[in-house]
């Protein structure tokens, strides 16, 4: 059973995460340029930087998608030790980088070095669902920061088989970058709208610890 | 009745959101430029910069009224679904961009481009509130997620009327821009100074939750 | 008496506000230019913006202190209404600003424009210190958003006439840019040093509402 | 023993420290440049940049590992007063200004000017380390602002031994820059992982303040 000062150590984890998820879904939109064409028509010039555009919604909806799920996944873990802050600090890594792999994949999209860039943005976020997995793992092995209740539901089987999705899939958007990079872009935006979808199954399962 | 799991998540909503529109509100200034024109008088050339002033001002005040309505309409939303957060998410995806057009009208209102700038403007002010009001229709529709009291006082439609006039108004400001660019921004300040002042009607409506 | 959902409702505002705080103050760093002189030796180069550093800690402090004496100033007012946020809203306004003429300032204060440079940088800070008595005097004008016992004691005059200084010194440090720039920057520090440091005067005078 | 209101203040100052704390990690990125390559080969140019990617990772590691400590020196913290916050608000400081030296090292580790560039970012940790250090010694001085059993418990001088490192590694640190630049900017790497792995010692010695 965890006790209250365990439960304020993970709050504080939480709301430093969210502050760090908040600023970096924020700070995206600086990569997003204004052309420069006084006398010429502006409408144009915006609508070549149809890269941008897409990046930028891509960036946005999984570093949101992370967000919804990390939340989520700490109302299961309810302990927190050294190992846990440090894992979570190596996520966090991961997500503050994201406006620069989605600098690249703008501004190269569109070049012949389209390729190297949506594999330097697919990599990444392969890399993120990788350190978001290890976070899972720690916790939840054992029941290890889990509540006795959650530990014992058998509940973390469940989510640790669907978490183990995430890297797979981004390592088939990373290998299909060097097919086709503007595939690997889409299917970057699919994998963003599945993940936002279903998430159903674990409501009915069993109650929320309040 | 909303338990003590669903406020939380609801907390932990406009916590986030709290954050996305505080870091909105001040990247705006990163777009104020600072002209570079060491030997040449100052004042003059900051003076010439007026569009930015405008639009910085137009856009603060926009985030703000926006802000103060989310925090608002979350005190009638006291449960919470995966398809609210990203209704919401919407709408912050909305929040975040604004530094964008903000920066393309303060660089194009004065030049031939002015139209197309503010019409960009104002346009995507005009999606923001409709992202709004889908987050609202959704949470309000039938009571989904208000609490028992808001859903049968009614104060719900009567919130839904009012709340239907925000696109109307930025829709009439996109259309302005292409008869007069700067008649449409003017609107738009209007807009967010009229948005800003009266809200007395729900005050003595019924108590608000606590 | 404050109820508790006044309380919630100041609480909201000061999560906001102190956000806002955090970020502007956390910009201003993006202000500070590294220059770019690979071959010739750095140092001299960074010395020679030394107008960017001490603008970078004048600025620092500046906001330090406004956001000590916003906090300290939400401990006394209780309740909230529309025309409290707003105005606290033209206060954010003016803060979130700062780093513009801090740009300004670094970039001018060792050329011929540094007297209109300083006179923006100090007569900015004039305008926050007007909407910072704004706020205070509309809540605690007749005791309006104050707590019964602050309302009663007196302490709110004590305060008033204390916050009043700042727009005058601050206007001071204005006019004084005109004369010579470097004092009226070097005066900025010293106020913001003389606010720091004083405000025992009022922890003896009551206890503080918890 | 502390009053509730002495929680509340230490609470808002440890809200707003994590504040500044989460957005200028985050505001690290802004410094990772994407190189303008369009024809030639992105790979090779985007690997030049190592030093970019060192700086990063360091300076994100260190600030991560401030606020966990921070956050850990306030659980020992209890009450609060205006020189606590002005000491603290010299530590936000240095944080703050991390993205400048991180700048400088990041261009100039592969130039002449290596030395240099690496004894600012090793001095300014330094600093920081001495800033922080500041605060502990200020509130921990005979017990001045501890719990009345932490005060008596002797552990404070145990945390008082053991920060007390920090200042002179990074002193090392700073002296390394002038013989061998990249030898202080790994240095600076495995202090941040030094002090990132072991605190065990405290958690036996007695329970946490709940």
């Amino acid at each position: 059973m965890a006790g209250t000062a365990d439960l304020k150590e993970t709050a504080r984890i939480e709301a430093f995460s969210d502050g760090v998820f908040a600023i970096a879904i924020t700070l995206l939109v600086l990569e997003l340029r204004v052309p420069l064409t006084q006398p010429a028509p502006l409408l144009p010039e915006l609508l070549r930087l149809w890269p941008d555009y897409v990046a930028y919604l891509v960036s946005f909806v999984f570093i949101l998608i992370m967000w919804v799920n990390h939340h989520w996944m700490f109302q299961h873990i309810v302990r927190s030790d050294q190992a846990l802050m440090l894992l979570n600090g190596l996520l966090l890594l991961g997500i503050t980088v994201v406006p620069f792999p989605t600098r690249i994949v703008a501004l190269y999209l569109s070049t012949p070095n389209q390729s190297v860039a949506a594999a330097i943005y697919s990599g990444w976020f392969c890399l993120i669902a990788i350190f978001f997995n290890l976070v899972w793992l720690y916790a939840s092995r054992g029941g290890r920061l889990l509540s006795r209740e959650d530990a014992a539901s058998g509940l973390a089987e469940v989510i640790t088989r669907r978490y183990r999705l995430g890297p797979a899939a981004y390592f088939v958007a990373f290998l299909l970058a060097f097919a086709w990079a503007p595939a690997s872009l889409a299917l970057n935006l699919l994998l963003a709208i599945f993940f936002a979808l279903p998430r159903e199954f674990k409501l009915p399962a069993r109650p929320r610890r309040t």
